[in-house]
């Protein structure tokens, strides 16, 4: 019946006017965002607050202009909802840049988005402690204000609040990815309007979201290492998959197993569907772990930290606890794309390193705050592969594939491996345009993977103690784009470059 | 009616015995392949002329033996020819493994059945002139007797023979990776019994394949840098899509515009699939030019061959004719996973290097002797995609893939799909492989895709002027059963590996 709703007339007709006055709505809340940061700075006497006034009030005045301008008062239709989506990452960065660049600190406006880019797709990829192209030295993480380091945090909070609705209930119902899948699991009402739908289903899962930071917040601040500050901040970045941290070295800069404990527990929290969540809170504890995305999840994690744990022990000569502590922090900041790094992988035996590499084409699951290609999507795609063998021996057979007790539609299926081959050409195209610009093969596949899958740290030139600074201006809006078509599963971006989406 | 009868209640059954019974007749027939060489070793006066005889008189023993003991006599049944199929190249190769170890040449098996493997699958990785890991020093492609260099160049001659008539009438009728779309490009009669239609198809084909040999030979035997068995040696493993040469500088050491030119364009010409050569022979013009793969084929080449030459002549200082003159010779090469080369591409600039290495995952036309994705299935794997993005605003139109006036079943997208999405999993499966070995990244990957695509030459520690000598034996193993995987077009190796192909 939902479905009927939106696949139905409409969705051929648009009103761009509508898409502005929403996208409007958004930049005026980015408004009230953008005072959060302006209170950090009075707290710790910084100078930079004003900076932040003037861009909530730049905020304020562009999207009430805009809202009013258009005033969107009917229900967004299917197509609205694909610009709505695409354009709102690259508005609310392009407004979100103006921090960095009223303060001054950052000379460069394409930095600036870069960075706010980086943080609302969690990626965390970082401009910061590097020269750019042009010689502007770039300023050390350690000498930014506290307002700027929260700044960079709460964007990516807040990008994974938009991305655990944006997955969990609009995509399903624009019919991404084959994100469909997920429909049944969300939880809210089901009707068929989409704004109601929404707006209830966020709710309940940012209920989730706040309450699992609140809790990562206290058990780090606990620690003597962390400060509030540090906690907070450490928190935003975990729960959004994002890793920007306050320290240059990022969580090796801590240097404790307590520390680095919590924060791969709430990483590998933060890579699971938050509707799943969300049914563990209400005490449907069965639904929780009968999931079979998530007990793929797990074990995928679960074999990675033994592969790379054994590597480090082996042939990097680590003791086995360290082996086990650096194995399995890196292996899941990886898997869930956080970029956090307590370890320079680069280093590793290429067993561990290689292992690594190929993990950043997981990500974690669908509907959790992780970037990637996703762990649902590996099932379907190796059910697939499995599948088509077993075809060959049965060519008329119909073998289904299920996952747990649901059969994946065929149309799913095929949506899931188009969407793999797509994501792989996106990729190739990334790392193309990259050695382009003079970059070796594995600098310019890690910025590719880095910034497509929004994990943050790449190879070579872009490794993990590395950053982003040096990259010519033309490749940083290449990869600000990459980290947006990563972030809203790759043929929402695309679709709005196609003719087709713009034929009446 | 064709598919009908292979598709039967027969394709549930299979005997061993056949199998090996028809195993045996090829090893026979490998016996009077093997007394060529020993001509060649008469011609001149080599002593190694003996181990020639001593190896035909052993497949002679062993394939007699083997095809008296069974005795096969009905018609193939499916999965027999799968078995068929996937043996084929490891016993010929276990066999014709045997001239390089009895002649003393090449101290380790397992190095004689990778040169043999390189040979028979047209890969053309080579161990020679290089270190084995545990310390043998293989000798200098230079230094070789004639004879021997002769069986190399003839294994992938036979080799490429095989890979003809396999794609073009074998794995449409075993219904393998979506070549059923070329049941009906194959000439020869369309019988329903698998015996007499493989044999006159193969007739056919191999007609052209040789006449196309013979021409290149008579071109390259011309010019005065390369006497009669240069010439007929490198016709062998051009037409192969190989890529063993008589000289360790492969095409290199001849320094030769002329030379270039005739095996780019003979290379070219391999890289087409045969049947499309059969009928423009027969006089059918328009049929050659109206075929769309070819057309890709020629326009994906056209492309990188100006980007290529355009990275030359920009980044490396390349007079523009040398741009030209060895950037289509690389691009050809690598496209139709030849792997001759004349340049090192290792040391181009980055966009050069990183587009030529994207090309290691295209390949030639399918029913070409080239190995790979091949150009075909990317044709499908990209209007997919498009296709994809556009049934997003049209969900419920129901959208097919032309290729020129055919529609691409949907059973045959998905295959094409899960051809090239396993594909890509085998191939990281292998550079994971060699990682563990402790090959670096580049390295790694490269060996991977130059054995998996049949191209030989790759990246790292075995890029265009290195060999695979140094890889520990059981790595070498790995490569070798990867040669076979991607030659046989995957599907038909892997299955041999699932339980559901053993279930009676
Ligand atoms: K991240
Ligand atoms: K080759």
């Amino acid at each position: 019946m939902r479905k009927s709703v939106l696949h139905s007339a409409n969705r051929a007709q648009f009103n761009l006017g509508t898409v502005f006055g929403i996208l409007g709505s958004f930049i005026f809340f980015l408004g009230f965002a953008l005072l959060i940061p302006m209170l950090i700075a009075f707290i710790y006497g910084e100078d930079v607050w004003h900076t932040f006034l003037y861009s909530a009030s730049i905020a304020f005045v562009v999207g009430g202009a805009l809202y009013y301008s258009f005033k969107p008062e009917h229900e967004l239709r299917v197509r609205e909802g694909f610009l709505v989506v695409s354009l709102t990452w690259l508005f609310l960065s392009l407004v979100g840049a103006l921090p960095f660049v009223i303060s001054g600190i950052l000379p460069s406006y394409t930095d600036a988005v870069f960075e706010t880019m980086s943080g609302l797709t969690t990626t965390g990829a970082t401009i910061f402690n590097g020269t750019t192209s042009d010689g502007f030295v770039n300023p050390q993480i350690e000498s930014l204000p506290y307002s700027i380091l929260f700044w960079r945090s709460l964007a990516h909070w807040l990008g994974g609040m938009g991305i655990i609705v944006l997955t969990l209930a609009i995509l399903p119902l624009l019919g991404v990815g084959g994100m469909q899948l997920f429909q049944a699991e969300s939880p809210g009402p089901t009707t068929d309007k989409l704004t109601p739908r929404v707006q209830e289903t966020a709710k309940l899962l940012w209920g989730v979201y706040v309450a699992f930071t609140g809790v990562e917040f206290l058990l780090l601040w606990v620690h003597p290492s962390m400060d509030w500050f540090d906690a907070i901040n450490h928190a935003f970045a975990t729960m959004a998959t994002g890793g920007f941290s306050t320290k240059n070295a990022s969580i090796e800069a801590f240097d404790s197993v307590y520390i680095d404990t919590i924060i791969t527990i709430f990483m590998f929290i933060a890579g699971i569907n938050f509707a799943m969540h969300f049914r563990l809170l209400k005490g449907d504890v069965k639904s929780f772990f009968d999931n079979r995305e998530m007990r793929f999840y797990a074990l995928i994690t679960f074999i990675s930290v033994i592969v790379v744990s054994t590597s480090l022990w082996l042939f990097n000569q680590y003791s086995i606890g360290s082996a086990i502590r650096y194995g399995s922090f890196q292996v899941v900041s990886i898997v869930t794309t956080t970029g956090f790094g307590t370890d320079n992988y680069e280093v590793w035996h290429t067993l561990g390193a290689f292992f690594l590499f190929l993990l950043f084409f997981t990500g974690g699951c669908a509907g959790s705050t992780g970037g990637g290609v996703k762990m649902i999507r590996w099932m379907i795609i190796i059910r697939n592969s499995f599948r088509e063998i077993k075809q060959i021996v049965h060519p008329k057979a119909i073998l289904p594939i299920r996952i747990g007790d649901k059969t994946v539609d065929s149309d799913i299926q095929r949506t899931v491996l188009s969407f793999f081959v797509l994501y792989l050409m996106v990729f190739g195209v990334g790392a193309l345009i990259m050695s382009v610009m003079g970059y070796d093969m594995q600098s310019a596949i890690g910025a590719s993977i880095a910034c497509l899958g929004n994990i943050g740290p790449g190879w070579g030139e872009f490794g993990p103690t590395d950053n982003y600074a040096q990259i010519p201006y033309i490749g940083k809006w290449v990869l600000i784009l990459f980290m947006m078509i990563g972030r809203l599963e790759i043929f929402t971006v695309l679709l709005i470059f196609t003719p087709t989406f713009w034929k009446q």
